[in-house]
Parts: structure tokens; C-alpha cells; sequence
């Protein structure tokens, strides 16, 4: 479609009034929600529909508490140390079992430890036993007719055994809703098809799924649908028939978004187009048919906070359940969010534990980053009318992981290396308790984050006169004692592209007007290692085309000189050789940690040091190069 | 069996050191445990085995982050308001959708919103584009070979759509440990088969297969197996072949558990038999083929904690997972519980905040009271070197339940009513953040309750000079702001068999030398009013045997009196009704709730007091009788 037709015209409304907005219309639908009968020992996780009341009593029956004698009481009322009195078998007494029913003529039950056996017919017995002591009386555990569980009660294990016990064999459970997810929109393709130009995996869908099935509905996915208006329209309808609430998921172009929105207005009603939410502002809540149809917006981010926002709570609804409360920890934001007043933003937030301060650092706030939501701990809920919150000031994190996992995580702000995925997942192995987090904010970053107490380590790779590392520590952390943990050597090089069409052989080269430069951000050790090595060659950085673009990884560099919107960049050889590019050395640098003296005894920092000397982190260092060629 | 030949010998081992003997024997296990290939899109929930690597990036192009214009950025340095710049179409620049490939020449991206269309050929622009501006450069979101998630990491949906963009469509996961579950005990029945005297439906190995599923295995279970040793000992072999680790439910005789014992140490090794615990002591551990087989026993709250403390580790353990830390809160304990130096016991508690205090009261201490794990909010773990704790302390309770809806939770402490779990059940249904717990102590231990502000309400129903309640509240209760909410009236009766075959028919025939009467216990309204209407009669207590007899609930005496143990008791028309009983009507009684002024204020006792003026609860109480007859 050409780029002048399109509905430009989005609603900002609250989620809160949103939302309200559609349950009030789903309000006939919910009210006659179905429930089914269930077997009682296939219900794990099912919501009761009506209360379960016990059929039968457990016991059943006037049990045996002890292996002993059953006696009739007033026959041992005599006994004592001084006045044993002998019961003879079969009339006075039996041998019981725990569990054994207990009869009359007998109405009590003597363990069998206080029982002195005469001979094969008689016991003799030196202590009265009281009327029913020792016998578990029907209904000790649940009496007939009593409530086993009450109705919208999420049943558990324990549930189901106490249902068996009172004879509960079937269960009124609500339905689970069914969810119809269409993906949509030419450019998808499904996972396992061959990756084209232009082609983008479809897996929001596959989120969705695992999301309905945590909520506890049943997900029915769908074939991604093209940008197609028919096809669309037959597929939606079909759903809409199929199911109890349909999403349709759009591809990230905005054609798709349109045709979402014309479609639910054409067989239906569009109720909201725009959320005050960012990321999430494109969504469209509808109803087609009396069934709740949500348009999803295409950026996996935005995918999930929609989802999050009126799919979650329509599935609980229909199951009677409260929308779980959050976990809320208070928690020091590391660096300053500005926001915008005209939306409500999620920001994805890692946490981390450092001297008994919990540090929220914000991560990757794009709706396409699906590795934000990954990796985050939790989630900073920045309101419609705030510009935005000050690094320092205390703020409220949604918890996404347990808190006790967060405790026991290393925090490492500084450099990137592959190193650190791999010390990552190998001390995660070696102890599961603990796990390593790693923001990768160039090596000044690190020192500057262990100068605000944010982090345990800072790798760092920072060269001055010829040595790295030390002086800066010194320089920046003056009153601090730190240590200085020696970590690997790394070629550092100019990436080109394979095969080197553009002929960069030096840094000369870089000063070319062929030749388009991509840069680290300022701060980063391979930009300071490039600043150093253009002024020993007395190369001026404004001769070079594209010193200003910045990426912050080792991997964006290599990725933009792959994809051909840059000619060369300066990184490490790990990451050339993950993407398959061709390396200029110029020369090893030291990438060490730099570590406040006081984390040294750290159950979990003595693992990392252990493991950062261990054979088997070399070999896997060895071993995670074989994946890059 | 006799009783004579039985192993009476038990350890009394540690848990710690048990579950640590056990594991030591496992670590070979362990160390091979395999993993297998599993679908990404199947993998929700699964533990990783191996740290999963993008095998693409994503985008895996560089993508337009807009709906616009695609240009080549030179092209624009110049534009201003003053001095637009034109642009020809395919030319200069080529509508672009969000997420559209951009291709060489073009290295920017201008929104919709700020290019002039002026014919279908041409565009003016009035700023400058910056290189790459709006561009989501290839790997913006994952970069090929960056670590997804790492090993023994849980799989959650976020990261399935992760793996799948990042080219990932197969995971290596551990495989699920099998678990083969065995119930055994000749006087088993299976749900559904007719239950006759002596019968219990086996009811833990569901709740096992449940436990089992939730902690991440698989539960393989065994139909039930008679006290046959021969037939034991096949069923154990074949499980051991077919499974990772066997649980044996001994039923709950004695004779079980030794059979248990005995096939082991035939067919493998015993390490553990009898552990420091209570509920838990008859556990067993041990080892055949290599593989772990745990001797659980048949009482279903020993099962319960016998496998949190022994499976739920060795699930884990193969998962390589952590164990969950608990939640724990601080609790004011609210009675006092005594416990032996000899072990270590699990007491299930009801918890309940009464204005900001949490209340923690001991639920019933039995083996068998399945109920007890049903109702509890969390558990008090005694140690094995304590006497007990007392009343009025604080203590730390780990939680079973959500904190937010113990804090959303009416306490009813006081008498027994069916209109308890209906009101429970309704005030549930009509808002699911509300609940009602509802502990049964009788009367005046409910009115004692809300004297150490332990209660919101309390149902009492005390007779003093023909006025029901009013009198009590104000000699007990004479400094506080107390309402009565009037209840219901129910008819308070004596209880005998169907047919009444000792033709019962008034409080002199309970002085009979045939007669055994069961009573309530000290403080119930019941009672109060059988010793106000025996003092009418001038009967002397002393004179009715089974007088000392006590039961805690009206369903206990109706059970006690249905399975002839008694011959009568005194109770409601319900309770008789709902075990088919014979009663001889004695009187009419104010069944009401004393509710403190301060409480009537908090919106889940506004819900209770409508609810319980309403038609729909008047309704449900007919309608719950009918279920009586």
C-alpha cells in the first residue's frame, strides 16, 4: 500500500478506562460463563465452579488409631501396676492393625507397646484405657456434607486428595476460555522456513500460547495470515466462531495494523484504538459477535505489555479469579528514565543486590527488544503525568523474578565478552542457586557504576600509556579498596567484510571517502583504544566518515559491517568470527575485573574467581569459539 | 498379621542428614542425568540443559523503524524550513512500512508525519535526516550467537519467542525424571469402587501425581497393590525398570510398612527407616538397581510432608533446580502448642490479619487430617530441640498461600455452622479477592477470640436466663465497641439412630444404664444449653454416662451417633439431617455474629453483612438443606 492512505488517528486512552470499557461489555458473557464436570483426578489447576462438598465421611468407619488390642473400656477400668488384669482372646479383646475397624462389643484401643502377652489366648494389661481412646471416629478427617473447597478455589494436589477421600469423583470446574491467536502479516514467516530478506519469524504468537496456558486457557494458534483483506476477514470470522476471545496479532507494518482496525469496525465494533501505554499504544480492543477481539500490535515488547494488559485480565475474568497482585520491592534506579507525560511506560528494569541495596538499572526501552523482557527482573511503572524519574531516587519495581534469585545474583556492569555469557551460564551450572547478570555499558561505565556502589564487578579493558586497567582504578576509585582480577587477553582488531571488498588495510584506510566507519560510544575500552591508536598515528577523527555513529556492543559493530551499513569497525576477534567477517589485529588488550576488595569473600564471587581460573572455563572459552567460525 | 511379629524398631534421623545420606547415594544419577531435544515451541516450563546460543539475528536486516520514507541521509544534510529539499520518487527515496527492508543507497528513514507529499513523484522535507536515524539495524534485538537463556534455566513464554526469533527451534531440556507411584494396603479402594466397612479410597497417590507435575516430573502411577508380598515385590521390580525413583504409599497399617522395609532391603539397601518428624516419622529411603525408592506413609499428612522433605529434593535435584525458598512471615501465635524434644514438627496454621496483626492459630495436629493441609495458610515448623511455643508469641510461618489474600480474608472464630461454609463459599463467588475463614472452637472460645483481638467475628449462640448472646458480650467483652448482627434460629435437638431403636424421647431417658450419650466440648453454645436445660430438669450430669464424652463439632456428635458409638447427643436439625438422623426438637436458638463497632467499616464485612440480609443466602441455605436428606 502506498504511504498516503493510512488511519494516522489513534485514541490515547488510560488502560484502566479502557479495560473497564470492555468487561462492562463482556459483563453478558461472563455472567452465563459454563462450567463443566471434571474428573476429580484430572483437575489439577482448574477453577471450581461450585463449592465441593464431601459425599461420604473419612474415616467411614470407627478406625483403629494403634496396632494393639481393640477392648471393651469398662472391662480395663481395674487395671493397674498393682491390679494387672488379663483379657483372653476373641472375647475380651482382639489384635488391631492401625486402620482396622473397630466394633462393637469394643469401644477402645490399647497400643500394642502397653500390652504384656501371657500366651497365645491372653494379654495382661496394668492401665485402664478410656472409652474411645485411640480410635479415629468417622468423620475425625472430613465429615459427610462438610465443604471440601469453595467454588472459584484454584485446586491444588492437597485438593484433589481430600476430594477423593470424601467421595468426590467428578468436579464442577469452569470451562477454560479458548483463545484464537491469528498471527498476521505478509513479512512473517514460520519458524524452520527459509530466512529471507525481509522476513521476520513469527513468535509472538508462541508467547501468547505459554501466556494463555499460565492464565489457565486454551490456546488454538492459528497459520500467520498475509496482508490480505479477504483472507483475513475469512480467518478472523472463523476464529471469532471458534473461540471464546480471538487477538490478532499484527505484523509490525502498520498496513496490517489498519486492516485490524477496518475489519473489527466492519464485523463488529471497535471499542479502543490507542492505549496511553508505551510500549503498547497501538492496540485495538473490540467485539465481534458478543466475543472480545484484541488487536496486538506487532513489536514483541509491545506484544507482551497488551497481552499483559486486557488478555490476562479477560481470561481471569471468565474463570472467576483475581487478577494476582504484584510483588512490588523498592528498589535505587541507577540512571535517569525521562518519560513522556502523554503515556504510562513500562520500563524493563534489572535488579541487582549490592551491599544489601537493591540497584534497578533500566534496560533496552525499545518494543522490539524481546531480550529486555528476557533478562528483566521486573518492571518500573512510570505514570501518564511524570516526566520521568532521577538516577538516585528511590522507585517501585513489579517483581518478574523471585527475590531470593536476585540476591544470590553477581552483579557485573562494564565491557562486554562473549567470556560473560559463558561465566554466566557455567556458574549457574556449577551452583543453581546463583546466577551472574551482566549490563554491558562500556568499561568507564563499570568504574563509574563501582563508584556509586551498583555493581559487585566491572569488567574493564582500559588502556592508559601502554597499561591497562590499573590507573584508571586509581584514578577514579581513589578512596576504594579494590582489587584488580587479571581476566583474559583479547585481539582487538579492524572487522571488515568478508572477503575485504573496500581493501582496509590500516587505520590510513579508515580516512577514505569509500569507507564508512561505524564507532563504539564513548566510554567503551575499544573507543579509547581507538582514540589512543589514532593519535600515535596522528590521525584526526573528523577525517574519518562515521566516527560519530555509535554502537554499544562488540556484536552491533560486527552486525552493522555484515550488513553492509558500515565498511569497517573496530572490535574483538570473537565477535568477527561470530559473524563471519575478515580481521585486521591491531594488537591484545587486557580484560580484567575490577572488584571492591569487601565482595572478595562473597560465597558467590568466590565461585566466579574459582571458575575464572578453572581448565574447564578455558576449554569452554575454546569450545564457545568453535560456534563463531 | 498378629501383632507379635511386627519391626517395631524406627530411627529417628534428621531430616538434613537423611535427605543428605540419600543424595550422597544419588550424586552418580545425577551427574548422567540426560537430556533430550525438545521443541522450542513445546518447551514452556522445561528446564534448559545447555545455554541456548541465537543461531540468527533479529531483524536479520536492517528494518525501518517507521512508517516513511527511506532516503539516502546526504541527500537531506541541507534541508531547513527556509529551504525544503525535494525529493523524487525511487530516486531519492521509496515509501517504506514499518519493519521494510532498507537497501543500499538508502541509509535513512523519514516519518510519514514529517514528509510533504507534493505529486505522486515528489516529497519536500524540511529536516535534515541523520544517518541510520530510525533504522533498526540488524541484531538491534538479538545478535546471532548471543546467549538466550542459560543452562537450567526455566522456560517461560517470553523466552520461546525469544529462542524462535533468534533462529532457535529446538532446545535441549532435562529429561523429565519419572516417578512411579505405588499405593498399596489391602483395605485400598480405588475412587468410585463401593466403599464397605474397613475400605479406604486411595486418595495420596493423587495428590502425589499432582505434586509431582508441579515440581516438573512425571508421575507414572500404579494401580493399588494388597498386602501380598510376592505381589509387592513384582510391582516394586517392574516400577524400579520403568521409572527414575518409586514412592511405596504404605496403606496406613503397620503391616505395610514392614513389607515395604523388608522388599527393599531384600531387592536393594535401606538407608533411612524413621525420621525425626512429625507428622513424617515411618519415612524410609532406599536403594535399589541404583535407584532411589521411598517408603511413604498412608496417613495422608505424613505423606504430604514426607514428600516435600524426600521427592520434591530429588526432583529438583535431577532438574538441577534449586529448591524454592519459602516465603516466611512473622505471626502472633495465637494459642499454645506443645510439641515433643524427640522431633521436628510441621503444624499447619490458619492465618488471619486482624487489624494489621497477623493472627496465626494452630489447625489439627492428626496425621490423618487431610483437611487440615486443605484449610492451612502456611505451616510452623517446630524444632526438633523445642518444647512448644507459647501463646502470644511471634513465630515464623512459611507460607502456603498468596499473603494479599490472607490479608483479604474474614476471620470467624467461634461455633459451627453449615451457614459458615455457605456464607465462606458465596462471599468467594460474589468478589474473589474475598474469602472467609472460619475456625470452629465453640462460643465462647470464639468470644475469647475476639477479647486478644484474634477475630473479626465471632458466631455464638449462648443461652443466658432465655436471652440469647447479649449478656455474653457484655460480661466478657465490657471494654470494647461491640454490635451483634443477628443470624439465624436454628432448632437445637437430640440426635439418635434413624428409627430411634432406644426409643429416646427426652433428657430423663439419657439416664439410662443403656443409654451413651456423646457431648460438645467446654464453652460451645451446645453445651451451655444442655446444662441449662438439665439444670431446669434438676438432671445431675453425673448421672449420664458419656457426659465427659467430648466432641468439637455438631457433625462429629451426628457421626459419633450414626456409628452407634453413641446412642444420642444434643445438636442441630442440620447435622441430623445431613447424617439421616432420628431428633427430638428441644428448642429454638439465636444462632448471631458479635462483630467489634471498628470492623463493620472494612468493605469485606459490608459484603458479609449483605450477603447474609439477602435473598440469594436465605435461598441457599433452604437449597443447601435439601442436599441433607
Amino acid at each position: 500500500m502506498s504511504g498516503m492512505d493510512r488511519n494516522i488517528y489513534l485514541s490515547n486512552m488510560e488502560v484502566e478506562k479502557a479495560l473497564g470499557l470492555f468487561m462492562e461489555r463482556l459483563k453478558p458473557q461472563l455472567e452465563q460463563w459454563t462450567e463443566e464436570e471434571v474428573n476429580t483426578i484430572s483437575s489439577l489447576g482448574r477453577i471450581s465452579a461450585k463449592a465441593v462438598f464431601a459425599l461420604v465421611s473419612s474415616p467411614n468407619y470407627n478406625a483403629s488409631a494403634m496396632d494393639g488390642i481393640a477392648v471393651k473400656a469398662k472391662d480395663t477400668f481395674a487395671a493397674s501396676e498393682a491390679n494387672p488384669v488379663r483379657l483372653k482372646k476373641d472375647l475380651d479383646f482382639i489384635f488391631v492393625d492401625t486402620g482396622d475397624p473397630i466394633l462393637d462389643p469394643f469401644d477402645a484401643v490399647i497400643m500394642i507397646e502397653d500390652v504384656v502377652v501371657i500366651d497365645d489366648n491372653l494379654v495382661e494389661i496394668i492401665k485402664a484405657a478410656s472409652p474411645w481412646q485411640d480410635i479415629r471416629p468417622i468423620g475425625e478427617d472430613i465429615v459427610a456434607n462438610e465443604m471440601i473447597i469453595p467454588s472459584n478455589h484454584h485446586i491444588r494436589p492437597v485438593d484433589i486428595a481430600a476430594m477423593l477421600a470424601g467421595g468426590v469423583n467428578v468436579v464442577k470446574a469452569y470451562k477454560k476460555p479458548k483463545v484464537g491467536l491469528i498471527p498476521t502479516g505478509t513479512e512473517i514467516i514460520e519458524p524452520g522456513e527459509p530466512l529471507k530478506l525481509g522476513s521476520i519469524i513469527e513468535s509472538n504468537s508462541r508467547m501468547f500460547e505459554g501466556m494463555v496456558i499460565e492464565y489457565g486457557g486454551e490456546a488454538n494458534r492459528y497459520k500467520p495470515i498475509p496482508d490480505d483483506y479477504q483472507l483475513l476477514k475469512d480467518g478472523l470470522l472463523k476464529a471469532v466462531d471458534q473461540n471464546d476471545m480471538v487477538i490478532i496479532n499484527a505484523g509490525s507494518s502498520a498496513g496490517s495494523e489498519d486492516y485490524t482496525v477496518k475489519l473489527i469496525a466492519e464485523l463488529g465494533e471497535v471499542l479502543v484504538h490507542g492505549i496511553a501505554t508505551k510500549p503498547g499504544k497501538p492496540a485495538i480492543l473490540g467485539m465481534i459477535k458478543n466475543k472480545p477481539v484484541v488487536g496486538i500490535p506487532g513489536y514483541p515488547v509491545s506484544a507482551y505489555f497488551v497481552f499483559e494488559n486486557f488478555v490476562k485480565p479477560m481470561i481471569k475474568s471468565f474463570l472467576k479469579q483475581p487478577l494476582s497482585s504484584k510483588d512490588i520491592v523498592e528498589a535505587v534506579l541507577s540512571k535517569r528514565v525521562v518519560s513522556s507525560l502523554k503515556h504510562r511506560e513500562y520500563v524493563r528494569i534489572k535488579l541487582g543486590m549490592v551491599e544489601g541495596k537493591l540497584i534497578a538499572t533500566p534496560l533496552n526501552r525499545g518494543a522490539g527488544a524481546t531480550m529486555s523482557l528476557v533478562r528483566a527482573d521486573g518492571i518500573l511503572v512510570i505514570p501518564q503525568n511524570s516526566e520521568g524519574v532521577e538516577g538516585g531516587e528511590n522507585i517501585q519495581v513489579e517483581l518478574l523474578k523471585n527475590i531470593e534469585e536476585i540476591k544470590s545474583t553477581i552483579v557485573s556492569i562494564g565491557s562486554h565478552d562473549i567470556a560473560m555469557d559463558i561465566m554466566a551460564n557455567m556458574i549457574h551450572q556449577k551452583d543453581s542457586n546463583y546466577s551472574l547478570s551482566s549490563a554491558h555499558v562500556g568499561s568507564m561505565g563499570g568504574i563509574m557504576a563501582l563508584r556509586r556502589g551498583e555493581t559487585h564487578i566491572a569488567p574493564i579493558h582500559l588502556l592508559d600509556e601502554g597499561i591497562y586497567n590499573l590507573s584508571y582504578i586509581k584514578r577514579y576509585l581513589p578512596n576504594m579498596e579494590m582489587a584488580l582480577i587479571k581476566g583474559l587477553k583479547r585481539i582487538q582488531g579492524i572487522m571488515v567484510k568478508k572477503g575485504n571488498p573496500k581493501n582496509i588495510t590500516s587505520f590510513e584506510d579508515l580516512m577514505r571517502e569509500d569507507v564508512q566507519f561505524v564507532n563504539r560510544q564513548k566510554g567503551a575500552g575499544t573507543r579509547i583504544l581507538l582514540d589512543y591508536l589514532l593519535s600515535q598515528k596522528s590521525i584526526d577523527a573528523e577525517s574519518i566518515s562515521g566516527y560519530d555513529r555509535e554502537m554499544t556492543t562488540h556484536m552491533a559493530v560486527a552486525a552493522a559491517v555484515d550488513s553492509g551499513s558500515a565498511d569497517a569497525g573496530l572490535g574483538v576477534l570473537s565477535a568477527a568470527k561470530a559473524l563471519n567477517l575478515d580481521f585486521i589485529p591491531v594488537g591484545e588488550e587486557e580484560y580484567d575485573f575490577a572488584v571492591p576488595v569487601k565482595f572478595l569473600k562473597l560465597p558467590m564471587l568466590e565461585l566466579f574467581v574459582k571458575l575464572l581460573k578453572s581448565e574447564e572455563f578455558a576449554k569452554e572459552l575454546e569450545a564457545g569459539k568453535i560456534m563463531y567460525i
